[in-house]
């Protein structure tokens, strides 16, 4: 089956225009203007909106076992809020702890997925030790198409990395072309300073933050970055939070050091306030790194206007408020970590970047989705509009005037951390591979129509 | 008539396939695998070969009347040596002194270009002062569709402006949309500088880069850019050379200046050691600012590969060796300033960038073409390769291997600072606005055929 | 005569001990326990207090005509506020401008000086302009035992330099070894800033401020150092303010740069919002550069325990509110620049630094006193206690507790910026060359008793 | 017995001054020209010489068991080679390894001091780990009057600390008023490097600095910083070498990080380059962090000049070049490291600080001996003259000439790095406590004079 997409403004990190795009079998074939279809075609009229090429979110979670509890999307669930919101392709974080087997990792989320996604999906490999089985492991977790890695300096004794093992997987990375996200703050001091705060009876949300400052979150960046300079490896920043950690990213970009840096569209829009809100509805914007100060968010914006920063994610983690989140009443190191947004990451973009003038929409999109494809091996089957990709498009129509909102939201959460903020545009069609996922914005996708991305490393 | 090139391997900063480009009218019509074409149009086989968008030179010197003689490149023979190296713009930098009119000067400048240039060009507007008269004038030639404008911090009575010229030019651009390149280099410094050398005896062409060292031009940086964050106005450095200066300029990006940097390719592949060359060969090195310590090219190259560089020029300034160059022996100051290269820039960034693994081919796209037409508002009309566009094309050869030579030069001027080099890739074929102007290699265009580009100030 | 000062802790910038100090002639001449003194002997029991060496405030207007008007202290009367405050010496700004003699400018502080002050003082010689009378004025200046020159970078027209003036004065001053002092704001940006502000009705006091933001501020101090670095003069920057500044001049120091960084009690104990009291009280706190947000305070703070920061001086300048500041009224840019504090300084640093747990007591003292007597080529003479040294010595009782208040002050000036603040300690007994001229907290001394300390240039 | 030593030209941090010195009961007891000596009392004639406090190295290592060896002075032979030397006081790492009881190390070193040092010592107490007995045996150490304590980032599994005892340390040191001092390189990194270089086969020791490049060192200061941020205790970082360690240094000291720097005598002397000497003689300049490339030199100096650094020490740690270094032969993992400096620092960087113009002489008693005494609790004791103070003095020739040979240094080592530098003075007299030492450069003190300074922590 066939689909055309009549005179959209096409927009894409390094084009504006306006075309027709016609998409035979899964892929993009035509662009021009006043293409013609043959009659069992699709037609769909685009005029007045953009399309733009299917967004990708580089760092979510799906299925999160995590401080004793389990996230509440499922890989349908957590696809379709992707899909209704722009997001065509997910990476997702799987993580076996230090006790579990890698393969049996892979194996684990990777039948979640399959069947059950209605965009396609990735995930970064975690890598929380290396003995004798890891090589072998990962060779085999590489042949099924993963080419990046994750690791956290963070949360030690569950995923965290020592520095041996974080030596070991970079130079393991570097040898087979793999780049390596990574979680960075330092583990002692967080739990240490948790410790310290609990004892002075500092127990609720509003001290997460000050249990993580910024100069933790820098120390962490220093030590990842010192490791990729001294193994060559190549590496990415996921969520970073704050001034601080930027400069020192910076620091490491201008000295060398192959590494690039993602912020989260929480940091850029919520703050460390919001972790203060009466009847432990603070506890709602509790995720790690925290929300800093409000002021720090110019820095970030700033850092995206001027390509210092690469790209925007959400590292979305769906906790009910009620149940989940509550679960940290008296206790805040026991509030599971997280703040969804697969949802609504491309809308707030949109609103609060390029509708305030603070992005261009060239920008938006490589944000949103090209830089991410191309530090991810995805490049150009994803990522961009050309003949040949993959027709993950997002016809987006902005005139769309709305709210965000809980309890119109597709993500299987109780709250939304943007409750009532203005959107101005939305995705009205959005496919998958060629196939119709939302429609007027609504889903009429397939459970189990997303597939894994396979991918080739290329970061030698 | 109609233009098809097939089978080619389409490069755009984000984008990376094998397709058709029908070009009617000057302008990209369709893109597409299978393409077919009327009878009359001409088919040109690109199989094996990328096909990029029309290279972007963002600065140069044509005609340049400076320190008591003129460039000898026309706008004939300056025009043809970028097209055959794969430029099919060039900005060219319009400098009417502090005793000139700028009305004056625009018409002189565009009234050599004009009939003459083989490629398309623009200019950026040079401002000398800012008098009762500047604002009338400059709206003038805003209307006549220049979006930038230059500033030399350097050559105090000749283009520098002071300090009260510069904040009126800036207020005046932010006002106005426009965005302002500025020479970094403070005059004072540099000018004592010259005469305590002169009066030590130092005289050979090799005093030059101690005549303005790094740190001078870290200080114009600073200045420049605390201008920029005063009055919130839009900036572009041009020919950033060392390390100092880069520091410094990323400093200005991060605390949220609204600013952008060029590089040289000279800077990039030569080294201050080539002034010391004996027979006073040293004189073809010498430019401003000077080519720097040799260790200075790894950090420049870095910032091209992290992104933290945003362009790659080269101040082309064709002065022969004999009977301008050697104005300067025994007296390094009397030296005219400048290092051919409009016709070298592809080839070596393809070359010592791509080849050697020091950038992607999308980045060399970005940092080539892309990058300059949205910055100076030609985008994406140039700068891309999409339906709409202008049919500037380079089908480019990557199993050419040659040297660059003086003797097979294009470029009107007796010598090549990058003589002996090899290089291993060339444009094969060059389009300007669909005109093949460039077939095999060789120049077949038409003097004439280019044409200024209108632009329209967005930088608000 | 002769003085003995029994059991006192004295306290120098590297020493803390309890010892008698005995004085004859002007000297110190023994320093030990239990020494004897002739009968005639003047002796004094500092049992329970500290004794300090004099206090240098290396920063103040005595005479000042500016904007206008004219400060109200005589060299009398400040002279005399520094003796109760502790300062036995202090360096005045002679500031001829653009338009004066810089002899007859010599000829006229020194004149207002002799027979007037009761503490010891000196000069920075103001440099307003370098024509070709400046030199040898400046040899004959520096023969009348003047060290160390002040420049402007701000006040141009008034006593601002441009680049080529300062390029002069500095390698003047190296060649014959004199630290050159500077104001470090660029002139035209405030000036524009000040322009524009009041243009958009923005005219109270505390819109001075943001008319030299701290990025103004930055760049004058990285224009200041990049002359020093190209010249190798050693340079002084006067009342160092804010956060950038002092980051940029950190830098010049790592970098090589031979400059030291003095900051002001009122930066460090005052806060820009104080310029936003009504009834015009804000002008009280109109300075430049202007009085920061209050975090920045923290930094300089711990700038001096680091040692960072070099030395504390006050900018002394008394215009009184009625009949001064309020010329301003309506117009900031009229109100005129300064906050007196000549008294005030040992006693505020004592209570807000050492006591508050900032500073230990000798590092107190190398910020009043010993740093500024080597930069300005005083010591040993003056900043130490050891045999030989001037007997000026402040006999200093922690003990006290009081307020600052205009009503008590004997600076001639009807307002104090500190009104209210308290105090925990002051000088009971001070002595200038071993003349005692404070005792139990009253002036006693002679007008005239003090001197011009002449001083050999050391800073080749 | 007294001692009067006359005509010296004093020279402490903050004075200089011509002066007789009476010293009584092994204590400074009065200063002064002119002072008499009962007819007991042995006089010194130092007319023409500089007196100096006692110097005080505040790093260095006796007796170390390391690397399978031992370093060969004892407290005999390295206190003798220290006051030959000009330093009075020594501060020795006590470096029990992860097996050693703490009071059993504690009363190890304490024992093999006592009654051997002809110097007066104290220690700075290693702290490898951390667990339920530490807290209780480190405060009975601090009761036996040690206040400093010492921590390895390097050298894991023997003495190097991980995050969690890092942090107990810290937290331990700041309730009690401690100052802790580090070695501060990553461990994994530069035992994997090492790893890595021999498995190359690059085993000489000129391979040493490429296994621990500078950017471990400063990844090292960075952790230690932050975990002093958020402990807020004080910190020393020993040994510091290279630019990048001292660039992470001062920002955390612009910060607000409680942080001193020491440098050593070698690094600013010597360079990577000795370590390429052939007949295995490289091996004599391995030490940890390694001697780097020469142009680091200039940077360490100028640190020294501006204060950014606050001492300079040797890290001493005698091993044989015959029998000790040549363990390593073959593999440069197994030399021993350190190098000999203990005799040599005053007398180095009096030469080649002093005379050749890049520090003055109170800069070069403040690095000497004035900050590590307050730093290290012993100001006013020991750091300065000044009544009351103990009298170790060192009464300096300036005149001396000759040059640094093994075959007649003191101490206990069969070579010196530093052989045939020209020295430019040397002591010629030296008094511990008022005890003579030295005495025309010849050793004429006591085995067992020295003593334990008891210090009392005061860094809260």
């Amino acid at each position: 089956m066939s689909l055309l997409i009549k005179n959209g403004e096409i927009v894409t990190a390094d084009s504006h225009y306006k075309s027709d795009i016609y998409v035979e079998d899964q892929t993009i074939t035509r662009i021009g203007k006043n293409l013609e279809a043959p009659p069992n075609a699709e037609v769909v009229d685009a005029e007045g909106k953009y399309v733009f090429p299917g967004f990708i979110d580089p760092h979510v979670h799906i299925y999160l076992p995590f401080m004793g509890t389990v996230t509440k999307d499922t890989h349908e669930t957590g696809s379709k809020a992707g899909l209704v919101g722009g997001t065509t392709t997910f990476i997702e974080m799987m993580v076996p702890n230090k006790n579990d087997d890698l393969l049996e990792g892979f194996e684990l989320w990777t039948g979640k997925a399959k069947n059950n996604a209605a965009s396609d999906y990735t995930f970064h490999m975690g890598v929380p030790y290396f003995n004798e089985k890891t090589e072998s492991q990962l060779k085999e977790i590489i042949q099924q198409g993963i080419a990046s890695f994750k690791i956290f300096l963070a949360y030690k004794g569950v995923f965290g990395v020592d520095d041996e093992e974080l030596y070991n997987t970079l130079t393991f990375a570097k040898k087979h072309g793999i780049i390596t996200t990574a979680h960075c703050e330092n583990e002692t001091l967080v739990s240490e300073l948790r410790k310290l705060l609990m004892s002075q009876g500092k127990t609720g949300p509003e001290y997460h933050e000050p249990s993580r400052p910024a100069w933790v979150e820098a120390a962490g960046v220093k030590h990842f970055t010192s490791f990729l300079e001294t193994t060559g490896a190549e590496g990415y920043i996921v969520h970073l939070s704050s001034e601080q950690a930027l400069n020192e990213a910076l620091r490491a970009k201008n000295r060398g050091v192959k590494v690039s840096i993602e912020t989260l569209i929480q940091y850029l829009l919520l703050d460390s306030n919001h972790a203060e809100l009466p009847n432990f509805e603070g506890s709602k914007y509790v995720m790690s790194p925290p929300l800093r100060i409000k002021s720090n968010q110019k820095i970030l914006w700033n850092g995206l206007e001027r390509g210092l920063i690469d790209t925007v994610a959400t590292d979305h983690a769906p906790f009910d408020f009620k149940g989940q989140k509550d679960m940290g009443k008296g206790d805040f190191t026991k509030i599971p970590n997280g703040i969804p947004g697969i949802e609504d990451r491309v809308n707030l973009l949109y609103t609060y970047g390029v509708k305030r003038g603070n992005l261009n929409l060239n920008q938006m999109v490589s944000l949103l989705s090209t830089k991410q494809a191309q530090l991810f091996d995805m490049f150009p089957r994803k990522g961009t509009i050309q003949p040949g990709s993959d027709a993950d498009l997002v016809v987006y129509d902005p005139n769309y005037r709305g709210k965000i909102s809980a309890k119109t939201q597709t993500m299987n959460v109780d709250y939304s951390a943007f409750e009532g903020m203005e959107i101005e545009g939305k995705p009205s069609l959005v496919t998958v591979r060629g196939k119709v996922s939302v429609r007027d914005g609504e889903f009429v996708g397939d459970k189990g129509w997303g597939q894994l991305v396979k991918r080739e490393p290329s970061h030698f």
